[in-house]
């Protein structure tokens, strides 16, 4: 799957656009760089209005049986349920921007299936444990990233020019843990957080659980890291994140899980980063360690630790912003206003 | 006049409503302390959604003759016309956030009296040279303070519940230094910035004027920093902000120019502050320091320097997605949802 150029010509040409509105060169800081940005993934010197899509993946971890989480797998199911009633935290922030929001099982332990207003795309009802033995098998790993690519696609068809992937998953920080160690090299130690809250106790089995999922699955070559340690709504944002390089469509990166993802697509192609900024970064200490690796910044930091698309989303107003300036803004000369640079 | 009381009970108990919604305790972190911040000052458990109305108070500074400026004094008229025409960042950044807005000439130096679109409010056109007197008359001094809290209290009557003071001026990040240098004992070197982009021989003019202005105040005692070395727009916004502590309406502070007349609230009543969120910490190097003899953590650093009220409309979506989640999230019990807390 080939990824989409970027237009490093038109980012040019953006940026000459930005030089000649009424406010001292620079003086917009990152909003003149977003701008500048999307112009050159659209390829269009002034960059359409943003339609952002969210798309919150779901799936369990058999790791939680490690007693590597504050809740238990349960929870998952129970807020997909949430979701489909709107009462979490991505319903809200979705509104508040002005996105769509689509919400997948791709692999929660619960039987769902009766719940309306989600897709259901169940691939297995969670992972196996990652102390133990693969994530998941071999074409498991290949049908949920085939899940997230053609959520990408949907959203896409229906005019998303810039894409969240979301994710739901009780467990998923230990999964995303032992991802980002194998793919970076960092050790457990300084990639391990305390995910939805966990005590000491639950932190030490935590990054044992990391270590010894590491040790077990040491001899496999890092293409597979995904289905070797990972997650199956993990695999789906992964997939969903490739589609979107394919097509040409901005992605905004969420948090920890999601840095994960992004991690697993740079081993399949790096230039697929090429069409990822970084929302926010979380309270889960290995997330900047991440984020650092894909060479991204991060846009807020709330000290948030949520998941859901919850950062992705409440950092699209910046986005919105640094778009409508770029868009809207008069002209030294337009506006009759001196200019200092000149 | 007085300044209004914080609920510190009612944050509590929007504390506790927090910790009630679906999400792990403190996952939204400082979006959490942001709406109980709202509820203790609107007396409510579940805050208003936000209206806000933003102020752009403008004048001119003498000091600009000392050659401390990237741009000349005649670029402020020609911005309050790009104000009054929509073309600005701040009138793009208000449409954005859903906030009114309000353009006020309190101490232009150019005759813009002819204008249509903003506040017709001068006391004198443009502050003297703080290098050689002071800025303005005691009378003079109250009057552009008069300014500020009519403008505060007109917004308050047509129902804004957050209130935002920008300003437009050349050479007032000069003024503003000197102001933070006199408030906070600060060094000119630690405080003076680049302002709208200057370079290295005005960068030394700049901090050797406010060296000279500061010296030439040393014996004013600090309650009359204001007079001696600030701006009418400086002065206005000070008025602005004492009004909305004194009503209970809070205040979202901008950039340096923002900080500075924060400060000289502070000398006024230091319970003043105590309405007062930091939006954003620009790239003047001063700001940061300001901020934290306030003792305000900023939300936002997007590498600004732009003034005109627009980090503080930048950031407002985040106050206002923190305000909607308090609202609207579901309940563990409502929505059905195991509490791994409990």
């Amino acid at each position: 799957m080939s990824v989409a150029k970027v237009d490093i010509g038109v980012q040019e040409k953006a940026r000459k656009h930005q030089d000649h509105l009424t406010k001292p060169q620079g003086s917009l800081g990152r909003l003149e760089d977003i701008a500048c940005w999307f112009a050159a993934r659209q390829g269009k010197t002034i960059p359409d209005i943003l339609q952002p899509h969210i798309c919150v993946f779901a799936g369990d971890h058999g790791v939680v049986e490690a007693g590597v989480s504050a809740f238990p797998s349960v929870v998952t199911g129970e807020m997909l349920k949430n979701f489909a009633a709107g009462g979490a935290a991505i319903n809200i922030l979705a509104k508040q921007c002005g996105a769509t929001l689509s919400v997948v099982d791709v692999g929660v332990q619960a039987d769902v299936s009766g719940l309306k207003g989600i897709v259901h795309a169940k691939v297995r009802a969670g992972t196996g444990n990652i102390i133990k033995e693969p994530a998941m098998k071999e074409w498991e790993y290949w049908q949920a990233v085939g899940v997230g690519k053609a959520q990408a696609e949907l959203a896409i068809a229906n005019g998303a020019n810039v894409l969240i992937a979301g994710e739901m998953g009780i467990g998923n920080t230990t999964a995303s843990a032992a991802l980002i160690c194998e793919l970076t090299l960092l050790a457990p130690e300084k990639v391990v957080g305390r995910g939805t809250g966990i005590d000491d106790a639950a932190y030490d089995l935590k990054v044992s659980a990391v270590r010894r999922a590491l040790q077990r699955a040491q001899m496999t070559p890092s293409k597979y890291a995904m289905r070797e340690l990972g997650g199956l709504e993990i695999a789906a944002m992964a997939g969903f994140y490739r589609a979107a390089a394919h097509f040409g469509v901005p992605i905004l990166l969420d948090g920890f899980i999601s840095a994960a993802a992004a991690l697993v697509t740079a081993a399949w192609d790096a230039r697929i980063v090429g069409w990822m900024l970084a929302s926010h970064v979380s309270q889960e200490q290995g997330h900047m360690l991440a984020l650092q690796a894909l060479g991204l910044e991060p846009l807020l930091d709330m000290h948030m630790r949520l998941g859901e698309g919850s950062g992705a989303a409440l950092s699209l107003p910046l986005l919105q912003s640094a778009i409508a300036l770029h868009r809207g803004m008069a002209s030294f000369e337009s506006a009759g206003v001196s200019n200092g640079n000149d």
